[in-house]
């Protein structure tokens, strides 16, 4: 049962802005990367679709804190913990560190959070969240705050 | 009978890159922004889902020529112009241009090009081409070659 | 001296994902232009160079809470306020409200902040915080709480 | 000398759009990724920056032929062939093919080509279009036409 997954990851041309660094918004596409990895390396889908509806893990909430820029070619590793396992969604934190010399350097250039829910859609195609089923549930695990914390 | 549709638009800090211009990727997202403004002028959905599949026009080509960057809060018109109607598909030429002291000016910074082709989705999710319905087809009228040739 | 600004936005098939809805990572990339629309309106530039050196405005966190999907073409409100104007740096909150009949409808879709700090670059290219010039400040004036509170 | 270089890359959710498939501006984006990998093979930066100026490679045009959607999750092969060198520029040709079972599919989902010219800027900031300098035209090959024609 894992509680931390990781993905290396180089920054792209495209994802630079004129002030010369990554930006601010991809850093959230990049948590999502990471958690999508996570869930295929689990063997869980990410999102599904059943007639009439969607099965899936929209975001109700995400924030990051910028400690540091990156930059283009800049090789990056993701880390993903699970901070918490409610009913019906999963906390997410993630840290993006540089490597170095084919090493991961220890200080964290942002840090991030991501609130997924557990959702279907119902007959008008809203989204109504829904307790994690327990197969998913019993392959989630809470890394320990000690493994995140700034 | 609209042949041309013209939508302006401000350069965003998200859309530079790190040669501090617009990214040349963005151009074809601006260019599908003006096609849908294209079909909600004329009342026209630019995709629609039915049971068990879609109805939409993607993309089967997509080119732009480059001559003049885009600079971040530039105010730009972008201009479609309906080249070429198929029995399946639609051509579209564009035309970047700048505003300056609310002026389009006559410089082309950039010209592209889009071939969309009208599909419905088969019971195996596979996109498949279609006539387009006459109802389309008699909004679409095809704009002189003299309107758009660089 | 506005202590708040509007832009109002149509969401672009290009900012849709496979559920059918904006991505949550393009919420920042309208924050940020609703923020360049305020500082446009206020005759101050987000970014400018200087020789071997950038003066702006990185963000040090962003963050989101949705509430409610934005699906293609809604057409939608982005409200800015500042909720907090510190020596180095300004804190906002934004609101996104859907039109309907060209009113804006009362329910906030989501809710989100950003912290950018005025820097300026040093001679190796890393960026320092400043103390917001005094012009600038002037500028700047705080939203009172009541206008952005969920 | 490399003529051909390849990348294999991961359709990710947010690349996706609302008919379910990689949006066609993507396509652009893995290109230049591509490129910036061939170059990084090469030891060659794809931009550089001297005092007042930027050395690099803008494109002057990019196309795309979609023949296939992407879906996410995807597992695809990003190809780059060199099909032409110029005196100022260099002509690229893409092929976007789907791994499965580990194994590329012989199957051309998409095929690109980027036109990019080697430029610095002048004193005004604007580019202009320099021959390709000795030491990186050495390192670049043509592939034969055989190894990227459709």
């Amino acid at each position: 049962m894992p509680s931390e997954f990781s993905l290396t990851r180089t920054v792209e041309f495209s994802e630079t802005d004129m002030a010369g660094i990554m930006h601010f918004s991809n850093f959230f596409r990049w948590m999502e990367a990471c958690e999508a990895g996570f869930y295929r390396s689990l063997g869980l889908p990410q999102i599904s679709f059943v007639p009439g509806g969607v099965v899936g893990w929209p975001r109700i909430r995400a924030s990051c804190d910028y400690k540091a820029p990156l930059r283009f070619n800049d090789v990056i590793e993701v880390k993903l913990f699970i901070k918490e396992v409610r009913t019906k969604g999963v906390v997410f934190a993630f840290q993006f560190r540089r490597f170095t010399d084919g090493k991961v350097q220890p200080l964290v250039l942002a840090q991030g959070e991501m609130v997924a829910v557990f959702v279907t859609t119902d007959a008008s195609g809203a989204m109504v969240a829904q307790p994690i089923p327990a197969e998913v549930r019993a392959k989630l695990e809470v890394a320990p705050e000690s493994a995140y914390a700034p």
